[in-house]
């Protein structure tokens, strides 16, 4: 039975010390109830419900998955219970406005929450998770009924919501879609079509489920520029609120999938069913890209999630595991063998995992400050900058945090040996769980096009311009503090480098376009490897100042060394790989493959 | 439902142009037999076994997994008919001597047989492997009467055996097992002891099992050097081969794994079981690494096959795809989108596939043509020679090609997307299966200390000296060639770099063993990119210089290109953790871990 216990200490070392989260939610239109002892007491009482009612039904959800049968579905044992807890205690609603019912929490306290909920139990925690995307839709395109009929629901948590989008021909590629919208004398609309991989598309956790589905009104035009999105419930509302009949729509099958089996991953038939145009017609795709950073960044923080559940039991199990001598000889002579951690490579795997939880923590929250910067902020330019940024580092949080939790949770079954591989001790479940995280809310591959060539070379790399200038900020101001000159001379270094590989790809991909697309997953790698970097120095920097005591100020300091040491050289490899250019992909005729 | 067909064209051209084991089995003594001819036919009915009878039972056998009720386990539906086809086609005798009804095949035919059987339906194949590393130890350490008892059956398939290593508290650490061995009047021995993670331990495919069981005797010195190896049979055998009564032996339940779920995974409790001491009493741990580096390169053939597999689907499946149109403009016009195939990071995930198939490939069977010179050369330095190099290329085969099954399941998944990560389309079984192999016979980190700890520092790098004049000849030799001289150069100098780098780190472990811990796996990442960069250039020069069309010429010019260009400069990234040395990994307390 795998362990977890929310990482409270680090996750306030990361928002007080290093993102100075107290300060910014004080200075915040409406943020002044977010107080450092009401954050503690929710984070404490969020921390709670993760360990005690949701960790363990993890491993047991798994096991059982969810069932299907006449287009119901059944959620795994204690799960129906443990969102009926979760409404109870206004988790739903944390984040709201509160003219819909919510607390108006900042975003940056939901991070941490969110990190709790994904790590304790990452398919239930889907299930409130895709209601954070309606409910954006929602109060930012929605029409002020529609806000009150369906936004209200869900922000209390008696509805969850969902995002239909995909379709069997068409995942990254929504232009294809072929669902289509009828309108109807009374205004609503006829939905009919399939969509597939719907998260929490069919469930037993709620009395209603809200669908925004993108489909094609008559005469739209061809492509992304004809896709409209609509509100489709499960039971049929009307626009006073009250709910009728069934509605013309089913599962009708749930997916047999390699982990987050306790999350339903639906095939959902829209045969007629009734629906409310949201937003402007044509323009859906707009409306469903401006959920898209949330939900992004969200997956991002699944991935650190599991990276952090796999540490603990890596640790623990290392240090309770005994295995051979240590190689500079016996470390425990009173036991049969010395401890795992006593190894080299045991240690250089759980550093891994050390580094990429504790940085990756802090560039994961750093997004979420920059939400609520954009949310709140009263100084229009003040906005504006976060929201480059924000889209600047969107792709890198997620990107970044996922593919560390595949390495994460690799380093996790290896740790384990042969018990890693017995579903009993849970570290297989982290693989198999984390192993949809690069996938879903757009692969890798999508996040990598979306940094370089949307964000850095179409918007002219705003973005990078002001996340390049804080670095440099920070190098600057660090410069004679000798404490953290062994990371602020390598950054400088390779933050300057950075710019020139930019220019460099820049330049080559306005000849030829796949020059962009070849190097755009080494580039996010080696982005964001420097951005860990960037966030590691300033951890050292803030614990340093900290009032932490001496052996947690050592512990940052040691893990940022080991991650500049054996972490970073990595962009050597990605530098070259990035430099070999679009020949070294394309060369090959298609025929020549095999 | 996933494909294969047996890469036959690539087989060939790794087994005689690359290799030249045409010419090898031609002069090694009992090697006549395998003419041209022979081997071809050979592989051709392979070919059609595991495509026709393995490859269908695959996906289902996993699904099914096996089943287990009162001590006795049911393989998955096709499993025992299979197996039954695979003894009639005399394939579990196709190695072993012909004094004990073998067929004396060389190891080396053996390769692409056990990579086909592999890739075909990796959980059916465990069961016939692990009558391979029961073989060995008969052949090489059981007495006369041995042989002909347990060794026959077992070479005809009519029995199958196992290895009976790892208990409860002890997997890599040997020295710590407590299974033990009560001599009785008669001769034989009473074993008492429980051992899990026994592959194939118990099933119901064979009449009899032969297990190989490391056990204590009494009085037994403490640690690895009391360890002796006893044959203890399911059904009682006489020395007269006459089968009895069952044994007091029973498989006391089956693993839930990640994978290899059709593979029976048993826990086998010994209760005064009969057995007969095998080889010395006390050296037991002798006979069995024997055993290992055989069952060690199966297991680089076990990556090498799931890495073939993934890459001829997602290759079917980047060519039928459409997603997107591509970066320079629409490919098919014709179509809604482009295939998948048009995107360069989509040609990077499978020209990653490829290299390490091909290459892997090359690099594998160069370790089963050592075996055949050590098994049949009448040249006793030949032999030594191979015997230091086979030492040497062991871990490296055994843990580069698993690594790299890793990634290649991970890019399939990924190319797959959604799709991927459900089960009927066979990508996610392929990552799931392909997990196992970084861990048994050995992890990744045992590997690496077998190769820089023992194989380079303990046996002063015989090895590695071999393999280094044996690049430095090739690349000598075609310095000239105009037509690889952008392999040969790079080569020469990371060959150089490599035994610097080597040198250094003796140096510094001479002072600090963790030195060694520290650099290991680093250095087997390193070491094996270069020696497929080395394996790569001589695709090229091979393919050149035989009659395969030009398009295949091109094909492993562009994937060597393709290799040294963007993954051989992964290198950089490990020789600068490597130099980074063991503090990066040990300054840290270990209650600073977390």
């Amino acid at each position: 039975m795998s362990k977890y216990a929310a990482p409270l200490t680090d996750m306030r070392f990361a928002l007080y010390d290093v993102l100075g989260a107290d300060a910014l939610f004080a200075r915040l239109p409406g943020g002044d109830a977010a107080t450092r002892d009401v954050v503690d007491a929710v984070l404490d009482e969020a921390a709670r419900f993760a360990q005690t009612v949701l960790a363990p039904l993890n491993q047991a959800g798994d096991a059982e998955g969810c069932h299907f049968a006449d287009g119901v579905v059944t959620t795994p044992k204690g799960f129906k219970e443990a969102y009926a807890q979760f409404v109870d205690g206004g988790w739903a609603a944390l984040n709201a406005p509160e003219q819909y019912g919510g607390q108006h929490m900042p975003e940056t306290l939901g991070a941490p929450i969110k990190e709790m909920l994904d790590s304790a139990n990452l398919s239930w925690a889907n299930f409130p998770l895709l209601s954070h995307g309606a409910s954006e839709a929602l109060k930012q395109h929605g029409e002020e009924w529609q806000r009150e009929v369906f936004l209200k629901p869900i922000v209390s948590g008696r509805w969850t919501g969902t995002m239909c989008l995909t379709e069997p021909h068409c995942g990254t590629d929504l232009g294809l879609l072929k669902t289509k919208a009828e309108p109807a004398a009374d205004g609503t609309v006829r939905i009919t079509g399939t969509k597939i991989f719907i998260t929490a598309g069919e469930h037993d956790l709620t009395e209603n489920i809200v669908h925004l589905v993108l489909a094609r009104l008559p005469d739209a035009p061809a492509g992304t520029k004809g896709i409209s999105l609509f509100i489709v419930p499960k039971f049929k509302v009307s626009r006073d609120g009250v709910m009728g009949d069934r509605n013309a729509l089913a599962c009708g099958s749930i997916e047999h999938k390699m982990g987050i089996k306790a999350s339903a991953t639906c095939v959902m038939n829209f045969d007629g069913a009734e629906g409310y145009l949201i937003g402007q017609p044509n323009k859906g795709l707009n409306a469903m890209f401006t959920m898209m950073n949330t939900a992004r960044i969200a997956v991002g923080y699944q991935g650190l999630a599991l990276t952090e559940r796999a540490y603990q039991n890596s640790l623990a199990y290392a240090r309770d595991r005994l295995q051979m001598r240590a190689l500079t000889g016996p470390k425990r002579p009173d036991k049969p063998a010395d401890p795992l951690i006593v190894h080299p490579d045991i240690r250089r795997m759980l550093l891994t995992q050390k580094a990429f939880a504790e940085g990756g923590r802090v560039l994961g929250y750093y997004a979420a400050t920059l939400v609520d910067v954009i949310e709140r902020s009263e100084d229009a330019a003040e906005r504006r900058k976060a929201d480059e940024l924000l889209g600047f580092i969107t792709p890198i949080v997620k990107a970044l945090l996922t593919e560390a939790a595949q390495e994460t949770t690799y380093c996790a079954v290896q740790i384990f040996g042969g018990h890693g591989y017995i579903a009993e001790w849970g570290m297989e479940q982290f693989a198999r769980d984390a192993r949809i995280t690069t996938i879903y809310e757009g692969t890798t591959q999508i996040q990598a096009l979306d940094l370089l060539g949307r964000k850095i070379m179409q918007l002219q790399g705003a973005g990078l311009r002001h996340f390049v200038e804080e670095i440099s900020g920070f190098c600057h101001a660090q410069q004679a503090n000798a404490n953290v000159i062994e990371f602020i001379k390598p950054l400088a270094e390779l933050t300057q480098e950075w710019i020139g590989l930019t220019q460099e790809i820049g330049k080559k991909a306005m000849g030829n376009a796949d020059e962009m697309g070849a190097a755009a997953v080494d580039y996010l790698f080696y982005a964001g490897y420097i951005s860990l970097a960037y966030f590691w120095a300033r951890s050292v920097v803030a614990a340093d100042a900290s009032a932490h005591p001496a052996e947690f100020k050592d512990s940052k300091r040691l893990t940022a060394r080991f991650f500049y040491s054996r972490i970073l050289p990595r962009t050597r490899g990605h530098l070259a790989a990035i430099r070999a250019g679009a020949d070294s992909l394309m060369a090959m005729p298609d025929a020549l493959f095999g």
